[in-house]
């Protein structure tokens, strides 16, 4: 899949000094996911002599330019408690994917879909892309606004998935559940308070996992839209799960029953 | 189950201002659930006004001293960007609550524990104790040393999960795990390169759920005393779930097997 143009939301995003433009990523995971993926602008690696030696492999099969620096130099590029092991990479946005090229234009049959409904913690994010390329969604799709940049922090929690995985930002999430009935796929809502049980619900065949934020849950537009709202078998009385942990017992449980059946 | 004594690493959290040996928990779930917790000492409960009608039901049943005070004198209070929405409590720690008393006293036969070694990021261990709240697990056992103090941020986190599971802090975890194997326990260590996919396994009986810490993974002695490595599902090549996620995931499947045969 080719990833053309460019975010403005991302190129807005604050970063701290030098190019404006730039998104830095950070870690070995995440950086080792953007040098390979072709997809990515890669300008300029910044190691100290530990984060060299666990990045060498991946630096030279891309061919980025490289600059040995001491850790100071790196964490005063970050965010404080960062942890870079050793590792940034001045990189640029990917560019922006369709939710067409994403989904619509994707083999019918067994597509997997999360939809956030303003998830707006970068690290539930970023843990929701980690989850999502794991149990091998097709996308994950945000709404254009009210959604985190994705950018360094979305990318250090996605430990590689953002690189991995295409996610794919539309105006209208409402709408966006419109389009995927009448694609035929199944969509549903999680709500702790949801009279359905997910695990024994049908998950096979094309299939949106939609999930909200964590406080308000779905907006109510959002709700309507959903074919059927469900909740995970967990106790009654008790706190519903943080949304990456209920995202990924929901893909794990959609995965299972589609490996029994294949 | 009582829980006597007090954790001294919990009156050494760094709090900012008034009594040093409060804990403070915001947010109307944590908070509602340490009120209900009538092992939590409750001191003081500082409200906006739209947090008194959030949290009223609960201040009243708990009977705790009750001040309403502006936004900002709560956000003078607490970390930097805290959702406290305008309810915090001036609490103490919990007593400290054995391995003994939360495990090994519990009735045999299908106790489910999740064993963190080391997991030092406050939001993941919060998540996990949602989660196994969540799913039923009777109880969740830590390290003593290196693992967070059991307080805000993981209460928030928790979402009021803290105060509803029983949470053993113990000196050594491969002293545990040989505990564990003489009372029968099965105990399941997750490390992303294991031949083993968990969802293969029989996980019925007493069970213990063993998670590593993030980047490291579980410490050598500590996969020796586990009966078997495990992984999760995920596609090869890609990185592994948070470790919250996968501890979600884990539980679900553990619950989800237990009740096919109940």
């Amino acid at each position: 899949m080719t990833r053309h143009g460019r975010s403005g939301r991302e190129a807005a995003r604050p970063d701290k000094g030098h190019d404006p433009s730039a998104v830095l990523l950070w870690g070995v995971h995440s950086v080792e996911a953007a040098l390979g993926n072709k997809a990515r602008p890669c300008k300029r690696l910044l190691v100290t002599s530990s984060g060299m030696e666990r990045i060498a492999t991946a630096a030279q099969a891309r061919g980025v330019r490289v600059e040995q620096v001491g850790d100071a130099e790196i964490d005063r590029r970050l965010p404080k408690d960062a942890v870079h092991q050793g590792i940034l990479l001045e990189a640029g946005p990917l560019g922006r994917v369709s939710f067409e090229e994403a989904v619509l234009d994707q083999p019918a049959g067994s597509r997997l879909v999360v939809i956030l409904d303003q998830i707006t913690d970068p690290h539930n994010l970023g843990a929701i892309l980690r989850s999502a390329a794991g149990f091998g969604a097709t996308a994950v799709v945000v709404q254009e606004r009210h959604s985190p940049p994705l950018t360094g922090i979305v990318a250090k929690a996605a430990s590689g998935a953002l690189d991995r995985i295409p996610v794919a930002e539309v105006v209208n999430i409402a709408r966006t559940l419109d389009e995927l009935k009448r694609e035929g796929f199944q969509s549903l809502g999680f709500d702790s308070e949801a009279a359905y049980d997910i695990s024994a619900c049908d998950l096979k065949g094309d299939l949106a996992l939609v999930m909200g934020a964590e406080g308000d849950g779905l907006r109510r537009l959002v709700r309507e839209g959903c074919d059927r709202l469900v909740r995970l078998p967990t106790l009654p009385r008790l706190p519903s799960l943080n949304v990456s942990n209920a995202a990924a017992v929901a893909l794990y449980e959609a995965m299972r029953q589609r490996k029994a059946t294949s």
